[in-house]
């Protein structure tokens, strides 16, 4: 760690981060198994990979030594699995997330199970403010075996859109890239009409309907676009890797561009998650549309060294102004402490590498690095202390 | 800067630069406003962005400790501006000029207004050689309405550049990237009548006619492509970044195989612009095409250290034959300062790193940054003293 | 080279490496020219290239480099080329061999001219073991003449990889990306039918088949990817960059995305070749598909430091476990001596860069490296000493 990088850390060391994407924690006591330590740090969904090979990623090890090095074992998976189980669980988690510094968590509890906490108990047990980020599909599909159509299907979800932000909700989460192209397309409302019956008749038949291909998607995706839009909270939308449900070759945020040009919603603010391997593209996305804002969250810190390299690369055509901070963590607290260490470290090496050059002065970058970590997400949520 | 980095500029400090492809200069006086000197280094067209984010990007705060550098004044905008409209105009211009050390610029002067210079003027306003590059589709469009069909309106395109080149224009630039996908198709002559015949009628009612999509804008591509490997001339593709008018996802210059391998075209020299984030790609197209050639202008200054990668990763395939030297820049004298530093920097930087594992001795590499510099522009575009 | 990667290095210099995939040497005796070695380090078809513009790639500066230090003369091309045609050919080619530490040749056969050793005729000239990897089409192509319908025609063409298989050849290449997108689409009988039946009257008429076009090309790729799950080897596919004969846009690795989500391939070994510049795209596959392997051969030597930046960016994403070494080099041992020696260096620097990190320690790296070397390529090909 270069010196400026140090300095620009310990300047943040008092700067509460506000974590814009997360998930729920998963509920306590649990005994942690070897498996599922290494599952929490790929997103692959085979077994065999936690297995055999998540142990022989970058990623892993890294978190192994992070976390070794906060709970103060050996770094080895055995010593963490071994003080992890013996901790008091409330306690542990408590510290560990202490070293997050973080103020806000916009949790997306769209994919939640009778084992993760709610938000309030989650609040509670952790003592960190939690905002609800709403997920967009999960939604859609709990209400489509009450409307006849798609016009009322959309009605009714974006009224429960507006029910949710009214009841403190801060945004709007997608993750259209897991159920169809990303590459939106205009709606084909005969198309949309068929897609909607062959979906509402499964639900009718009691099987729980999946949403997916793009025109019901799309569709959908543009529907929540003018409801965030009138409501003034951000979408956020799934781009770039993630378990391989995806495609990843349909999941560049470039698709997008509807969003970004269509008159229908100016104003609408886009947070573009995760991107790799399109940050360069959700960079350039960032430098010439006004309202589009991006993350590295699950890159950092999944993906070794490219996570830092990612970071330098955004901020090639990336305003600072427009890069936001998340984890994308869930479930365990060792992810939290892992991916906020990471996400400065690689902001420290990025920004301070910029002092190096003579670009920005220690002050300017300490200041980009307070706005990424914290300001320019309660701007864009409204977060109000 | 590292010491080897540093000889190779001071070698390069005596070689005067080809800039393949700028802009015409704004006709001075003029007072300069912040917003100006902002929307000068940004793709932007969205003012918000002057306004709110462009001062946090690492191109804007590069660009006013480089300016802040060579004016001799505080490095903030409001010293640079106070600096420059206090100053006398021309000399200004010729100061900051001089310093870019350029011997030709090659102008595409498609996109001129009443407050541009024209060729001559600048020529004697600057004292710097001046060339043109013939923009197409501005050629284009101007010819729709006198013509009847396709075959026609190609006729008189092929005329006027042909015209053009006899009047001493050195090139013809497409911009194809901004009105269609770069994803070239064969022509489909029942589709070109139809656009043509719309377009035609748009021109005979008074308005002026906007060259898009892909059936015109792609055969009018091929047709110029025929035009200029007959009178020898390059065609200069933009590709990559751009402005939001364009969609980048349509803009990879691998889209442009046809000309590459069609035997129609064979001998065309085509210098692929800007290329970022497909600059990988365009040193792929280099490697193995012998007369595709690339530069890595408006990437330089606008993409921060990105341009300093993007010409390490482009280095990795192209062959220093292969690369050249553009600014892009418009308008102000700023930007072609800011541009031509920037990018000798990012030359020596990558040619120094070769040079420091040994793979290069420095003689090999000075040499390489002239060819980049110069001496491929003036073979490939004929230039003579 | 840091010291870390210095070491790397060292502990490596008795790590006999397998050579997952390269081409047989050129029989000797023959005078090689500047042109043949200029030719050897680039992808380009056009003579063109090694004329002008080879010499000026850092590629072919570095390869003359580093002959010129194994063979112990000046680092010129007049220098190397004066003292291997003076030197006893299968003595010079032994001993560059030697330096790549090559335990065994994995060789695709499937281009070979009289000129080529045979597999039997190699091993007996330079002393070390081949296996065979079977090239996919020219299987096929051979065996079109004598077969009806596809059906028989993917019957012979599996029957010939069993009995190939039976003869000690070791995995299945496929070049579909050189003869059809690599965007597999399912198979679509009545085009197979059309297209089977041209391609099989060009053959009765005496002419050689050519394989082409993505209904032939991806039935045989899934039908030789059931048969090489069956047979337990691993499919090799060229991904990214090649000679251009390709079309680059088209050779992604994400296109294979049926291979590892299909059921009926569950188990296939798929190992992507070359992969540059979707090396980011190819580890994530590596990251989540537990049967899925990639290397970095062709990009490096041939893509200057991109080589040792795409191990870099590779091993982001990709577990150790998952990454092989191969040279793809052919016809001369220089190509092979040049690839092995940067590939080690590639290697040690990323591996390195991690030790310095405090990530990993020195043995899990030297560890790592011998894996890449060749546990990796030893496991899924059951290689048996």
């Amino acid at each position: 760690m270069a010196d400026v990088a140090g300095e620009l850390l310990r300047a943040w060391a008092d700067q509460p981060a506000v974590d814009h994407h997360c998930h729920p924690l998963r509920r306590w006591p649990f005994e942690m198994t070897a498996v599922e330590l290494r599952g929490a740090f790929t997103e692959a969904l085979d077994p065999q990979m936690a297995e055999r090979h998540v142990m022989h990623t970058v990623a892993y090890q890294d978190a192994i030594r992070r976390i070794a090095g906060a709970v103060g074992c050996e770094a080895t998976e055995a010593a963490i699995l071994a003080r992890r189980n013996a901790a008091e669980p409330g306690e542990y988690a408590r510290r560990l997330l202490a070293r997050t510094a973080t103020a806000f968590m916009l949790v997306d509890n769209g994919f939640v199970t009778a084992e993760s906490f709610t938000l309030p108990e989650q609040e509670q047990a952790i003592g960190i403010r939690q905002r609800q980020i709403i997920r967009l599909e999960t939604v859609a599909e709990n209400l489509i075996h009450d409307t006849n159509d798609p016009r009322e299907w959309f009605g009714a979800v974006r009224a429960a859109l507006r029910a949710d932000v009214g009841r403190g909700a801060v945004g709007v989460k997608t993750i259209c890239a897991y159920r169809a192209t990303l590459k939106l397309q205009p709606v084909d409302t005969d198309a949309l009409g068929v897609a909607f019956s062959a979906m509402r008749l499964r639900a009718q038949h009691g099987r729980h309907p999946r949403l997916s291909g793009g025109a019901l998607c799309h569709a959908l995706l543009f529907e929540a676009a003018l409801e965030c839009r009138e409501l003034d909270v951000p979408l956020q939308v799934h781009c770039g890797f993630g378990d391989p449900d995806e495609d990843l070759a349909e999941t560049s945020p470039l698709g997008l561009r509807p969003l970004f040009t269509e008159p229908d919603y100016r104003g609408l603010r886009v947070a573009l998650l995760h991107c790799y391997p399109y940050h360069r593209e959700a960079a350039y996305l960032c430098s010439v549309f006004p309202d589009v804002y991006m993350d590295l969250s699950l890159t950092i810190p999944f993906a070794g060294l490219e996570g830092g390299r990612a970071m330098g690369e955004a901020l090639g055509l990336c305003p600072t102004s427009k890069l936001l901070y998340a984890s994308d963590a869930s479930r365990y607290p060792e992810v939290f402490l892992v991916a906020a260490a990471a996400h400065r470290e690689a902001l420290a090496n990025a920004l301070g590498e910029l002092v190096d050059l003579g670009i920005m002065e220690a002050g300017t970058a300490a200041n980009a690095g307070r706005r990424v970590l914290a300001e320019n997400a309660r701007r864009i949520y409204n977060l109000k202390d």
